[in-house]
């Protein structure tokens, strides 16, 4: 394995009504609270008067930053940095999904930086401080909830841009799997991919000799495999709400399961390009692209497309060359996430050929992406042409 | 799963070279340093002199608690703990395994508290500060280097007893594997011993729906058994030494394998009785314990115990009922242990049968132990005399 360094600060509180413990949770942090959400369905459940009720409980005032959008704008984290400069927000608490917390990190880190917060996205300037953040999570997908990274989306450029900083980790995050009871089941499928696409990117590496990390990345994949299809069709099944839960944020907490590893993300990178232009779910993104960027670098290395085959899909050996191995783990892949009603291509949401060529080359704008194998704009564009 | 809180603050330093990034790591704490080491061994290998060179390179003042024993002693202890005040010591630095970890731990939560330091193990106050400290590993086993626990022996009274507080967690643990390249085979495999076993008191519970953290705990356990018999043979062995030394720390780092789930450390308790006495490396209690303990409890959850078998070693069904199966398991284990030079019996460390009620009786002072099948003092008897 290589060096590394590890550390996440957050706090995780989990389990049933871990609301009730926001009020002693967020006291430390000030008075002056900014609260992101989305759409609205935290007003429907009731999450939100159960929020208010906390925060009021503490003596807080509270401004709200709401409609935060599925892709987070980079418009609205401007409006929430306003919020937070004419308050003197101390804390912001973010409520929801990836988005809303990406989109609450990205204010967090834009209070105090006097340029546009768009720099951090461009690499232009480095993160120096952030107000503190809390989060009280209603979906089982991105990880956001115990890392320091945000993707945020500049619409007017078609642009979907990410960072990552110590400063931006939560200080804590209330994870209740009974919040995510009523996501319905093309999102629990479309975090399902997520989370394994985030393990995806850790787990297929060129850095030898790791082998608890490949272990633990294996143990994400099976109890994802698992519980997926029993929280699509039962929705209130507690067991496996929790299960997706707690994979979804010990696959991608600062990189605790792939520590030392050299990761991959290029997938990641054509998804997000995928997503600037469509605005389409992440989730459903990254299950069109990720069987077919298996399918282009696996070559690279079969015996970790072997041991993949073998650990997480149970396929055994019979006759098979590794080649076939490979293949056979990749195909159970494609046919997991379609039995999960995730999208296999792009013509099943809609998207033509039309844009392969810009998304290419915006994908590869900062140089080549990827690390299991280096792809350029034509390895890109050929993936993206798979996709189709 | 149950609810759970789970929060590590400890940021890790990993690979080699690692203490080239003390001076900066410790500058933030102030400049008067306690160093606290054990016998000796840090002078001989030359990491004295660079592990001081970084500190001077800070203009640090050193204040040093030499001579730590392998079960570390309340008198030395509080020997720190006057250093401290009387240097108005502003960071504690621990370079060592466990035990010098664990001492250290002792006096950064003794410096501010008023009362004796010994009350925090006897139960008898609630830790509510402590001086910051760091450590420097130089031996893969106890976890400490990444979680707020510590085992002090009272040995005027034959007491070995812990105590763990988020206070008492490292700010940060530098864990350079070439540390361990001078580890003499039989502190490897003790080593190894208490690695495995700190999984097993988080792996053999009653609590139910836990298919992550079961996988997470058998990829240690996999991990372990691969790599302690290649550094034992060949203690310049990077890889091994790296695998061991990351299981050690993700074995114990504040529950990070076992959120939800309830833990037992009855074993724990019962060795803890015997090195309170005999002063016997902790690992060989440890492996001369743990399966007696499994062959008592097993039947309380005979489907844990045959998972272990298939997973963990491999062991086929063929035509083995389930009880075969759990003692197949055990008795593997107790195989591993002797293959890799761990003590089987009492026996094999000296130790007769004069002091077994003796020990029972203190085992359970604070009343039965143990959550997979709760031991009362006939319990503890009946395991410690099928250890001799």
């Amino acid at each position: 394995m290589n060096s590394f360094r590890f550390h996440n600060p957050t706090k995780l509180i989990f389990g049933r009504h871990g609301v009730e413990q926001l009020g002693a949770q967020v006291a430390p942090y000030g008075t002056s609270i900014l609260l992101v959400y989305g759409g609205g369905s935290i007003r429907k459940s009731g999450l939100y008067d159960k929020v208010m009720e906390q925060l009021k409980g503490i003596g807080a005032a509270v401004q709200e930053l709401s409609g935060v959008e599925p892709n987070p704008r980079l418009t609205t984290v401007k409006r929430g940095i306003e919020l937070c400069r004419e308050h003197n927000v101390t804390f912001i608490l973010a409520v929801g999904g990836g988005s809303v917390i990406d989109a609450a990190k990205a204010v967090a880190v834009g209070v105090p930086y006097e340029g546009d917060v768009w720099d951090f996205c461009m690499h232009r300037a480095e993160i120096q401080e952030a107000l503190p953040l809390g989060t009280i999570l209603t979906l089982s997908a991105t990880g956001s909830e115990m890392n320091g990274n945000s993707v945020i989306t500049n619409w007017e450029e078609k642009q979907k841009r990410s960072f990552g900083s110590i400063h931006a980790y939560p200080q804590f995050s209330i994870l209740d799997p009974e919040l995510t009871f009523t996501v319905p089941a093309n999102q629990t499928a479309n975090g399902a991919v997520d989370i394994m696409s985030h393990v995806f990117e850790q787990y297929f590496s060129l850095t030898t000799n790791t082998p608890l990390q490949e272990r633990f990345c294996e143990s994400i994949l099976r109890t994802v495999v698992e519980n997926a299809p029993v929280a699509i069709k039962e929705p209130q099944n507690y067991e496996a709400r929790e299960n997706l839960m707690l994979c979804g944020t010990y696959a991608l907490n600062g990189g605790m399961i792939s520590v030392g590893m050299q990761n991959d993300w290029a997938s990641h990178g054509i998804e997000h390009e995928i997503s600037a232009i469509y605005d389409i779910a992440h989730g459903a993104g990254l299950s069109i692209v990720f069987p077919n960027w298996m399918r282009y670098v696996y070559k690279e290395r079969v015996d970790r497309f072997v041991q993949y085959a073998e650990r997480v899909w149970g396929i055994e050996r019979e006759d098979r060359s590794d080649e076939d191995m490979a293949i056979a783990g990749i195909e159970a892949t494609r046919a997991f996430f379609t039995s999960i009603g995730a999208p296999a291509t792009l013509k099943d949401v809609g998207i033509g050929a039309e844009s392969l060529d810009r998304m290419a080359e915006e994908a590869v704008r900062f140089g080549p992406i990827g690390s299991f194998k280096k792809l350029d704009k034509q390895d890109v564009k050929a993936i993206l042409e798979s996709c189709l």
